[in-house]
């Protein structure tokens, strides 16, 4: 088993191209044992976003805290504490914090053999 | 893709032995389309708690609100906003809420084929 909580993880910035101000940690991956599917854990600082991108494996995520924006195939939803999505592989998407709110969400997806 | 919240879901009692006071939504499941793994919502009243068990398959977990324990193999591991963890395959494992708070939280697994 592995324990651990979100405010005790350092996070690491996102590099990838069109990323701006976006942060991830692995809260249950790998190293700490999970047999599947992999939790991370991330925050997009103000006005911050992730890349506008598609990949051939799904996300389920889960709001944490603030809010924002996913983009998923040219629709606009928005996010809250609380709100839960399912991205299905090969959808293009993209999550935006707030003007004025960092976002915090975890993103679940299947372990990379 | 799916999107919802959870506090539009309706939650059903969980209906096991050695079970009080717990209820169960499943969030982003087969209905969804989750093509791997399956993000459930759990809600314990204040003292409730789900069975002492095992299984074969493992739990990622993640707390949304309220406070409470997680006993995994005979230790107790004390849960908060925040809180995530992996219980492995086959580890003896029960949640309960504190006698004074609710305790809500995500727990994922993976899909039954």
């Amino acid at each position: 088993m592995h324990i651990g909580t979100i405010v005790d993880r350092s996070l690491t910035p996102v590099e990838m191209d069109g990323v701006k101000d976006a942060y991830i940690s692995i809260l249950l991956g790998n190293e700490e044992g999970a047999p599947n599917f992999v939790m991370r854990q991330f925050r997009l600082a103000p006005g911050g976003h992730t890349p506008q991108h598609d990949h051939s494996w799904e996300h389920e995520i889960f709001v944490v805290r603030g809010r924002g924006e996913l983009m998923v195939e040219g629709k606009f939803f928005s996010l809250q504490p609380g709100t839960f999505a399912l991205v299905e592989p090969g959808e293009n998407h993209q999550f935006t914090a707030a003007e004025d709110s960092e976002l915090v969400f975890l993103c679940i997806v299947p372990r990379k053999e």
